[in-house]
């Protein structure tokens, strides 16, 4: 089972994004987690560690997809 | 099947986010069509009119995920 973080702010890109993604990916080889880092502040530093610059942003296998565009991860400190 | 059209045009953010995507999608439930907009000039309307703006991007059910950043669609044509 892979590893797979959605990080989102709530924003409505973001949830259009997030619906895409649960119906998109394969639950069966990946174990999808969803951060809401308006709500996980704490998680942030974690996200920007992994190089995600903006959020939606999918990380997985130590890459990051940065889906559309919803907030900047430096507007949600 | 739903239908899941991903377009790039062969840049290096492109292959990197196409090999994320294939492993990423639910192939039982999505049927995944490649287009590389370089070689299949004629589809740059297509795309157009889905919403592509950028490539890599990922069309399904009506919506495009722009997933990173490899290059605009006006620079295809």
């Amino acid at each position: 089972m892979k590893k797979a973080v959605f990080y989102h702010a709530g924003c409505p890109v973001c949830v259009s994004a997030e619906n895409k993604v649960i119906t998109l990916i394969d639950r069966k080889n990946f174990d999808l987690e969803v951060v809401h880092l308006g709500e996980e502040k704490t998680r942030l530093a974690e996200a920007e560690r992994a190089g995600v610059k903006s959020v939606p942003a999918l990380v997985l296998e130590g890459e990051v997809l940065h889906i559309n565009f919803g907030a900047s991860l430096s507007d949600l400190r």
